[in-house]
């Protein structure tokens, strides 16, 4: 079991990374300071990890809300559901709510937790290669809106968070795939060792072996620690963690949220920023095609779908946190572990850079 | 023009309270720092005022939402109202939101702020007494759940506070005793030279007299601000604030929202605490009568509601907020200006109080 610190000062937590921490009560008991716990978590894991979440709970008044699954389900009405099961059984302001699942529990149940009776303590128990990477560091948490993605949510840090990698052994493949595109992610934009690190290990994550997943994880959540740590509230620098998203949120929402999985939609924005990096002259066409390649092998989408138009794209796009500002500005790629924010580009080769990246029909 | 500075380390902002502070632009413009701005009202207070709050925000792009009015309607969906606003307008991080109108405005105007987009700027201006005293300081926000009052919400702190007391010459005169009920519970709690004022001054109060606003409200300001300091996310000492409250919700609850206002509530709720206090030994029974008196002369009742039965009262309170952590724990009083909180008191003294302290179909 490896230990991570996020460093956060008086908001500081620790990962626990590897495998069965869900099963060690020692892992949850130094975190829960009251009587009281709720688990969040939905259909899908509910039957596969709820008992031995219990389990390692059996100290304490256990109660559970079990979520429909899906991302089109990350929404205020949801969140009402967790508001409801907390009254109902009379959880206190010591209440500590458990999140069981994958980025959409995590975000659903931390902002849940950060507006209960204006805040009460939350741990993350991640149960995707996704979450497990991404959701873990960074306290973001949310729901969607019809008109944008996580456009509703506050930051707000867990106690801790148990990534125990046995539970990414009742992952689906497209699920695995699609955490394993945000693991690219952190090659990309800060560690050109751990990229090519993955070129040669990516086999070893697809065929889930514990000791690569631990390892994987380990340096994603290290690398995101250590940009947040650097801006919390994401004034700055935050936004490289970003790459692939603005282009990513715009197919999730063009496509109806629930369609593309967000690692699919990531994978796809992040061969659009390195294309369109690469026509900025930042980024050689060689390392392109290493992108497209590490993407290919992890069975995940180069292309964007075939039915969403550019200006759809664009429109989608104007909606983004990202973007509101006015001008549109990208994470883009000055090399492969260096990324940059600009807003320093023609719209037009934008534009062309998603038509170029896009399936069409003869494909 | 007043000027009060709430302590907060770098949430610190200023309460501006007297005459035609909507009409002044120079009170809004230091506390906007992009080019949009949201004002958030209902449909009572916008035919009033939101052409001379948009009249001071003309330097701006402005765009306002207009909710329905009501304690009733302070719920997640309408906060989504709130929301769906922001994103059909495109506001972005940068947008300032103003809270214009009562208490339920400000609580969801601040809690839609705190949470749009993780986060954006707001300016209150507190059109009700109640508001201008009360919701003006301490940074709490949030909206109802059918299963308990304020149950989610944040602590978020505006930019700035508006307090015009010219606003009060349109409140319904049941709005502003309301508002005077949480006027009094400052000398209740904190501070017998105001109450003796109050007692020398109400009618000046009632009668509108804008110097006598300003000094209760700057005094009332002053009193909460000292005691939010000192206790920001109620750790302790800020529960005080809650005289009257733990009863007044029950009453709130068990009407239905709307029906009684907030500040009816809370007076008969300093009612119940006051005789309980005596009945504990705690308070003489001439200072129960003060209070009775001095809130009769606000025309504010001080009897609980015939309908509602001392079980109703029990099963409220035992959703509230300051009793969920286990015993009913109570702010009382040791004297006029001194509260204590305490749950050291028996069970069937306080059912005792509350009968005593409600209406019986023969008065």
């Amino acid at each position: 079991m490896k230990t991570l610190n996020v460093d956060l000062g008086e908001r500081s937590y620790p990962i626990h990374i590897g495998r069965g921490g869900l099963s060690q009560p020692s892992l949850f008991e130094p975190h829960i300071v009251g009587k009281q716990v709720m688990v969040v978590t939905n259909e899908t894991i509910a039957p596969l990890y709820l008992d031995a979440c219990l389990k390692s709970l059996a100290a304490y008044t256990c109660e559970s809300v079990i979520l429909p699954d899906g991302e089109q389900y990350k929404t205020l009405d949801t969140l009402n559901e967790i508001f409801t099961a907390l009254l109902e059984k009379r959880c206190n302001r010591r209440v500590t709510v458990i999140a069981l699942g994958g980025g959409v529990i995590g975000d659903m149940a931390g902002f849940a937790s950060a507006c209960y009776q204006r805040g009460v303590p939350f741990i993350q128990v991640p149960t995707t290669l996704l979450s497990q990477v991404d959701s873990s560091v960074g306290g973001k948490t949310g729901v969607n809106h019809v008109l944008g993605k996580n456009m509703i949510g506050a930051f707000y840090q867990p106690q801790c968070v148990i990534a125990d990698t046995d539970t990414l052994n009742t992952l689906d493949d497209r699920q695995l795939s699609a955490g394993i595109a945000e693991v690219i992610k952190y090659g990309l934009i800060a560690d050109e060792a751990f990229f090519v690190w993955l070129e040669a290990n990516l086999v070893k994550l697809l065929a889930r072996e514990p000791e690569a997943l631990a390892y994987a994880i380990d340096v994603s959540c290290k690398n995101k620690a250590k940009v947040v740590a650097a801006d919390e509230t994401e004034q700055g620098i935050r936004a490289i963690l970003n790459l692939g998203h603005t282009f990513g949120h715009a197919i999730e929402t063009g496509m109806g949220y629930g369609e593309w999985l967000h690692g699919e939609a990531v994978a796809v924005g992040m061969v659009m920023a390195a294309e369109l990096s690469c026509r900025l002259g930042w980024l050689s066409s060689e390392d392109v095609m290493r992108t497209i390649c590490l993407l290919e092998q992890a069975n995940l989408p180069v292309k964007g779908p075939v039915s969403l138009s550019v200006e759809q794209y664009i429109a989608n796009m104007a909606v983004d946190k990202k973007v509101l500002s006015g001008n549109i500005r990208l994470v883009l790629l000055k090399g492969i572990g260096t990324a940059i924010i600009s807003d320093d580009f023609d719209m037009a080769l934008m534009k062309n850079t998603i038509e170029r990246c896009s399936a069409t029909d003869s494909q």
